[in-house]
């Protein structure tokens, strides 16, 4: 059976605008390698309603899973659990167990649970809320989408309460081999392997190195028998 | 006049897998940034001709430019030229610029155009070369998409040889202050910033440093006078 599909969308002006560069991708990308769900498409979109809205719509109609982070701070660029409710038509408020998980927080550190901050339990009817063990503030789930926090502390431990949750797949395995020659010199090879194993993905990954081309010749399955029977193949066809 | 727009496409399984963490996007943001142009969405998709040809068809239509990086090498997982032209219905194969540009490349350097590397020289009808100073093959400009290699260094070349020749808009300013109190406090002060100036976009980005919450405000706009009025009002307002 094919393992189930996921989609990313990184909601944040700040990474289409160069300022920050974004972490969350390569973190999630590689949990979902390991929790054998399929990663095939990243969207980043900026804090604009139409753009989120049309991305949530789209990616939640293409695929199993969508992740989202970023967006659901206390501050007027915060609109991503709006923009889920109107994707959805799903209505949105404060709601009582949202409120109370961050009533019990500020309390016990002396803050007061202002305006802003209650915009953070506002939840969309029917979702169901995502711990955030690290500043309590909750993330939710909308049908099949995992809605999470931008700042990467508490964006990897809201990946961490959701994944256990989810029906994974055989995990993706994969061998790596390093090429010493350019990549238009082994392409033939590749192409010969990748025919003979049309199961397993072979990606090929050039560098320069020093001033010379290499590459590093990715095998990638569920199957470890039948990576390591193509990794066997290439590594004599290439002479190593 | 508004900037004009922007979107970027990125090939690649290994990115998508969590083996490799992407570096062209950050370089390319900022880059646009420079020129005046406005990223507005970046999308990710595997080595797949379905997925490609659907993300640039409706990323072309979307945005003035679109800038592609990866799989335009000599393997068999290099199929970005191939679903360019099928998405534009236009003619794709060897070109004798792009032939004459390899052939004298590895008659230099001593080895063989061999029918792998004379992929590289498969251009679509009617596009315009881009120059690749650090290993010769060349990207293409087809209608309003900018197709470059996914190698850093090459990339970042390709990118240099194509962003003289766009017409920019005024670069984009932007100002930061750090603040050392928890979003929560100071968002009524972002608020009531953003609504006197609704001419510029302010952002406000967490981090957790230490253990203690802070967030970094941030005020962007192409008027420098506007951006600075908005960061003394703010600084005012936060008692700074």
């Amino acid at each position: 059976m094919a393992n189930p599909t996921a989609a990313m969308l990184v909601i944040g002006d700040e990474i289409l605008s160069g300022r920050t560069r974004d972490a969350n991708m390569y973190f999630l990308a590689g949990e979902l390698t390991k929790h054998g769900i399929d990663l095939k498409e990243v969207r980043i979109v900026s804090d604009d309603e139409a753009a989120i809205i049309a991305a949530v719509t789209s990616l939640s109609d293409s695929f199993d899973h969508v992740f989202t982070s970023g967006g659901i701070g206390p501050t007027h660029d915060d609109i991503t659990a709006d923009c889920i409710s109107k994707a959805f038509d799903v209505h949105l408020d404060v709601r009582d167990d949202a409120r109370a998980l961050l009533q019990a927080h500020y309390d016990k550190s002396g803050q007061e649970l202002n305006a802003a901050r209650l915009r953070m339990a506002r939840i969309p009817d029917g979702a169901t809320l995502i711990d955030n063990p690290v500043s309590t503030a909750p993330g939710f789930t909308l049908r099949n989408v995992h809605v999470m926090a931008g700042v990467p502390s508490v964006f990897q431990a809201m990946v961490a309460s959701v994944l256990p949750t989810l029906t994974g797949g055989a995990p993706l395995l994969s061998q790596t081999l390093r090429v010493e020659r350019g990549e238009g010199d082994i392409a033939p090879i590749l192409t010969a392997v990748a025919e003979a194993f049309d199961d397993l993905s072979i990606g090929c990954y050039p560098f320069q190195h020093n001033g010379a081309f290499g590459a590093n010749v990715v095998v990638r399955g569920a199957d470890g028998a039948r990576v390591d029977a193509a990794m066997t193949q290439l590594a004599r066809d290439l002479g190593l």
